[in-house]
């Protein structure tokens, strides 16, 4: 007879293979249903993103098969409860369990379009998901999102007026462009900086969210000193492209996050711009920067490598925008976007549960 | 009859269409011959590579035909002497006619590329070049002409040890990196990289040149001030790609040529991977970076537009090196980097007719 401790003692041989733990140990089992030969039960990952799911899933109907009964009928369940690294009770961002920035050593490389990506492909697993854009020297998402000339709205949070993210294609989205002027920004130094972006980050509501990706201004400064400062940051993603010259920025902002002022958790390395490929011809690929350098880097660095972005364009798109379709219509785009989220997500769920708990950088100038 | 006199007031009638002048009043005319209803002259241009050469020599034709006789037979001899605009006795380079520095705002933009290919492409129209490359944070020289690990020979000039440049594909080279160590080389900043640079120009034996070609480190900075307070400079070609980022960056350094403390001509803009082609499809062109950028930039600031440059690639060359042919196997690259050179030697031309002579800049610090 199949019981629920048997079905317990078999899935405990199951491993999450990121986290190096066995499914019950994790805790991830719930709702042991068990109706004769019929096995019913739920597994609630970390991420909804986990490209391991199915992988899991199939081990663990393996699992049963082979040492509870090889007639049961196994249905498995796939959830997820998105874990966290924060316990600081910080009143800034308190309902947002993973804080994410995306940051490259050099401007040009497409940071902003990885940022935006990430969170509409983390979204699409089923995960909250909101985009803070704080690149104050160059704010994309307001054109990115079609959101230019508008303004936000404001909500009362316990009696003070906060600002009310704007929701698109599925995800919070709020730009630090949409709150200031765009002439004035570009001369803003250091300090105007990064009070603006302080500001920025405390006005703005953001609710209740698995993941807040932000998109964080080129380069390595004051402004990302003021942000580990003003938040607990999960980890940083670093965007590169395959040059030479903006691998060499890539190390120095993997540098400045590491350094011990900051000691932001590098969550890992992605490759933008990583071939050229025509949409018409998807089967031609041009290393027009050269060839996996970012995957070189991170071996170098031994730093997860989280993807490549190939550049895709059609001949009938290559119009005077320059800005890449954030929505997908390109299958080969949307792949790299969906295996980079989902690996993104599996480097967070693990720096969850093998580092320790966020915490905002001390100040210490 | 045909006379000497006849000639000449013909051909005073065909102007130089860039320097605004007829040919005789710019004492352009040489060796002319006459026997019978034969006619033969030299019309000595200022530069071998300028684009107009067929115009001037139909419009020299048509003259005679038309006010002198229609019988006559009439050829035309094409030799350049190229202009200076030096008149400064400097000891330093003393027999370069012109000394051109390829710079651009932002790192990545192919400035090295460009600049190699401009000196390759001027020599092949018949001038002397010489191409030194001065960027003491990334010497590319060495490797895009396969000089790496070479030692440079030492000659004597006037008793002094002089660094001898090498020959290479028909023009002059020398890197700095040829005499630094690389990785001293990154960690030195401003007073550092340029006293080295200086000793560089005065150490480097170029002997008669039409046209030096500098390329510079990217960026605005020490390395420039000090190029520009050693040696008299002709002009700057700045290089951009029709990125958003590039274009501001390149706009930064075209201020900072201009700026009263350095005061260099902008001889024009060169836009670099304006489109990217794959050299098995040259018709398809993809815009990736956006359409004319560099071009609107160029209208914009009043400044020349040298040419667009697009990034050609083929899916067998594809490889690990990224190193762009500068050899011009392509001809879509080949004709865009002659055009390119043409039209430098052309603002070079008008710059030195126009503008007061080169002057090396007064140190105002």
């Amino acid at each position: 007879m199949i019981t629920k401790e048997k079905v317990l003692e078999a899935l405990s041989n199951v491993e999450e293979p990121d986290l190096g733990k066995d499914l019950v140990t994790l805790n991830m089992v719930k709702d042991i249903e068990i109706e004769g030969n019929k096995v019913k039960f739920t597994v609630v990952l970390t991420t909804p993103a986990c490209p391991l799911k199915e992988l899991i899933r199939n081990a663990c109907i393996h699992a049963i098969h082979h040492l509870v009964s090889k007639e049961a009928e196994v249905e498995v369940k796939m959830t997820a409860n998105v874990s966290t690294g924060r316990k600081d009770g910080n009143s800034l961002l308190p309902n947002v369990k993973n804080i994410i920035m995306v940051a490259s050593g050099k401007g040009g490389v497409g940071k902003s379009t990885v940022a935006a990506n990430l969170a509409l492909a983390l979204a699409q697993d089923g995960a909250k998901v909101g985009l803070m854009d704080a690149d104050i020297y160059g704010p994309s998402v307001p054109i990115m999102f079609g959101l230019r000339g508008q303004r936000p709205m404001m909500v009362n949070v316990d009696g003070k007026g906060k600002i009310a993210p704007m929701e698109k294609y599925g995800i919070q989205v709020m730009s630090i462009g949409l709150l200031i002027d765009e002439k004035q920004a570009v001369v803003w130094r250091g300090p105007m900086a990064s009070s603006a972006l302080k500001q920025f980050v405390s006005d703005v509501h953001w609710g209740d969210l698995d993941y807040l990706v932000i998109d964080m201004p080129p380069g390595t400064g004051d402004v990302h000193i003021t942000l580990v400062q003003s938040v607990p940051v999960t980890g940083a993603v670093i965007v590169t492209t395959p040059q030479d010259v903006a691998l060499a920025d890539a190390k120095k902002g993997i540098a400045m996050f590491s350094s011990p002022q900051i000691r932001v958790p590098i969550l890992g390395l992605v490759e933008n711009m990583a071939y050229f490929t025509p949409a018409e011809l998807p089967e031609n690929k041009y290393y027009i920067f050269g060839k996996e350098g970012g995957k070189r880097l991170a071996e170098e660095l031994e730093i997860p490598f989280l993807g490549q972005i190939p550049l895709v364009q059609s001949i009938r798109e290559g119009g005077d925008e320059g800005v890449p379709a954030i929505t997908g219509k390109d299958p080969v785009t949307q792949q790299a976007f969906s295996d980079f989220a989902g690996n993104t997500a599996r480097s967070i769920a693990m720096r969850n549960a093998n580092i320790a708990p966020t915490k905002i950088v001390e100040i210490v100038e």
